[in-house]
């Protein structure tokens, strides 16, 4: 890797503001064959059930499936799967799962009710999901954290079933994604992936019950899929590429900050990698980092890839503009790499996860520090937040009026009713008015 | 109305599952003209900005812009609606936007953080959206109740600018939706509707602010535009018709029961108003009644079509029968007109608002007895929460490790990632731990 493959930029700069609006374009290709194909998929399986998803699971998976049972994995293959994998990973596996179980616990809503002077009680009923599917891709790309960061907020939640699909091309799973679902307590297990594997838990099958929402990354398929049954079912947001935003005051060893930029180049060509600076040497010693450091590492040309496209080393004047960048950006991962960093945590205002301090490594997120590793991507942390408990409950309003509140409210409510032309609503709550 | 023109089921006969699926059975037709025509619309928005919202708005509201400041409605002008509206209505509007405020307060979520044994800090910080954007329907279905229900939480929640669209057809506004506007302290006011409408607060113009999130009802064309921009921002779940379902025990007045049906019934054909009660006598009693009282509203033709189409008497052999049906139906309003309601709440399991006791007409929540009445529709209440102070807050986690935690979260991170091939996740953990 030469010393101009990863983008220099200064905030400074009179053009600086189109240059980082060029470095952070990205948008999903809304595909129209994809989105034919999907639909495609989803009306079969909608009305031919198990038959279709066979049929597709063979042809895209190249199974050799005759019955629904077949994809069924039962528990025990989990179970089989935990007591197979070597004692360390297990060990990780266990330390992670119940680190994240504990920084779960304190995302649970508690239900809440209060009564006003009149006798009237108004309050807010939290209950869990029934059904959750959650959707974990195959094969290179089959991450164990991934089955815990998102099976275990559903089960601190209390969803009764949480339902994992995840596709075996050539019969072939990946023992350490079961080994996760074993940990994570994945109550049902479905070796199906693709479009097909949405769509039989959006609508249901003769061998997978419908679920009440769909959770997990997937491919281009499985996210249109998602996007389609929207509504019909509840999902998380449509994961972009994943992105890291390193603030760093100069004084962090520049091998950390360049092997955490790396980190993130390493999922995949179009994964962002930015750092902000105010030291200019600073910037060139990372810079010379990443050239050496990436060498090193078996994904080197995907992580290349990523750097040489979407990675940019920006100068800028100080923290605090640094900051104000951040908040523009909104990312996924913001690395504050610098003294004293909780001084800066209230003008933070849209990052997924923020990681404080020198010692904070991204990557100690993506498996075990306890928040989640499912974060709003592109920007989206604008609107959006980590998966969480509150993913997986949701909330019912209570109004129970004593007759005095009743007489009270109805009132106003008949006033209003009438005026947007309502005569049966203004009448409803004029029946419980004393005179 | 003749007595036939409300469908009597029954909860023991052996085809009531077919018969209760073809009763609640509606889903949005997905139309694909209505796709182009909105894709189209967005497309232009999104690439000539105001002129391209004018253009639309001319054409589709009879209106004769010629800049964007036009459709920009200034504050004065919400005072001044505020101030032309009957006192009575003033009031009421204040009343109920007071009650809405406190109840919503409730929901605010504060941040939060916790420190591990090692020095680590763990924590989720709450912070308000910057700008949101709210639709409000013009002409006869603009109700200045949407107005409070939709902008109220988005204050409350601390956003800096609450930015409503509302079409002004022929140049006509309705005075009570401008004071509610008003009232609720919406920021700023532009007299455009449809999918031009939400693709100018998704995409930008010269005159409208880019929102991160859109939220309120529209037609079916700003229904598809919001499904399309959704990603690129936020939205709140595209609703389906009106539901209310009473579980009765028989002991209300028959009248006020049959009222609140058809104040639901009232609102379109498609509105749906079931009665579930153990008492035959009682579901004759309510079938008179609906026969009697629809004759007296202005609302009449809708709501006969409306029962005859959609609604329902229902015999249940118990209020636990009820209850368990309730759940099945997770209906977006449930009254729970018995003796003793609250201890029933335990077993409501799905359910967007409900209203206990007798004196608790539904209409209440409607406007102003606090609670939002932007609900969970077409049983979508088995994911979905009313909207609230949450829809409008979001979360970043905190990770702030010590020298320590590094070190001993280093060592789970490195083994995990090293399982998932991925090595520069492992050296960026592995940095930060001391031999």
């Amino acid at each position: 890797m030469t010393t101009d493959s990863i983008r220099r930029l200064n905030a400074a700069d009179s053009d600086f503001d189109t240059q980082l609006q060029q470095l952070l374009a990205w948008e999903s290709v809304a595909d129209t064959r994809v989105e034919a194909t999907v639909a495609e998929i989803l009306q079969q399986v909608r009305t031919r059930g198990d038959a279709a998803v066979i049929e597709y699971t063979n042809r895209f998976d190249r199974r050799q499936l005759q019955s629904g049972s077949e994809f069924c994995l039962p528990q025990a293959a989990l179970g089989a799967a935990l007591e197979r994998i070597p004692a360390a990973e297990r060990q990780a596996l266990e330390a992670a799962a119940e680190r994240v179980r504990a920084y779960h616990q304190r995302q649970l809503q508690e239900s809440w009710r209060y009564e006003e002077s009149d006798g009237t009680v108004l309050g807010q009923q939290i209950t869990p999901m029934e059904r959750v599917g959650i959707y974990v891709p195959g094969g290179k790309a089959s991450y164990p954290s991934s089955v815990l960061m998102n099976a275990i907020p559903a089960k601190v939640a209390g969803v009764d079933c949480v339902a994992m699909v995840v596709p075996a091309p050539d019969g072939q799973l990946n023992d350490l994604v079961l080994a996760a679902a074993a940990i994570a307590g994945v109550d049902q297990l479905y070796t199906i992936g693709g479009a097909q594997a949405v769509a039989a838990l959006a609508y249901g099958t003769e061998s997978v019950p419908q679920v009440d929402k769909i959770v997990g990354p997937g491919n281009i398929f499985v996210a249109a899929a998602k996007r389609a049954v929207f509504g019909r079912v509840a999902i998380d947001m449509i994961a972009g590429p994943s992105e890291i935003l390193v603030i760093c005051d100069g004084k962090t060893d520049p091998d950390w900050i360049a092997m955490d930029l790396l980190s993130q180049a390493e999922h995949d060509q179009q994964a962002q990698s930015i750092l902000l600076s105010p030291d200019t040497a600073f910037l060139d010693a990372v810079e010379k980092s990443l050239s050496r450091l990436l060498d090193e590492l078996p994904r080197r040309e995907i992580a290349a890839q990523s750097l040489a496209g979407r990675g940019a080393l920006i100068q800028v004047a100080s923290i605090e503009e640094a900051l104000a960048l951040s908040n523009r950006i909104a990312p996924e991962h913001l690395e504050v790499s610098v003294e004293d960093p909780e001084q800066y945590l209230a003008q933070i205002r849209h990052a997924g996860a923020i990681f404080l301090g020198r010692h904070t490594a991204e990557a100690l997120g993506d498996y075990c520090a306890g928040p989640n590793h499912v974060l709003p991507t592109s920007g989206t942390a604008r609107f959006s937040s980590p998966l969480g408990v509150y993913d997986f409950q949701k909330r019912s309003s209570i109004i129970y009026c004593s007759p005095e509140g009743a007489d009270k409210l109805g009132r106003v409510a008949g006033t209003l009713a009438r005026g947007e032309g309502l005569e049966a609503h203004a009448r409803s709550a004029l029946y419980r008015v004393t005179e």
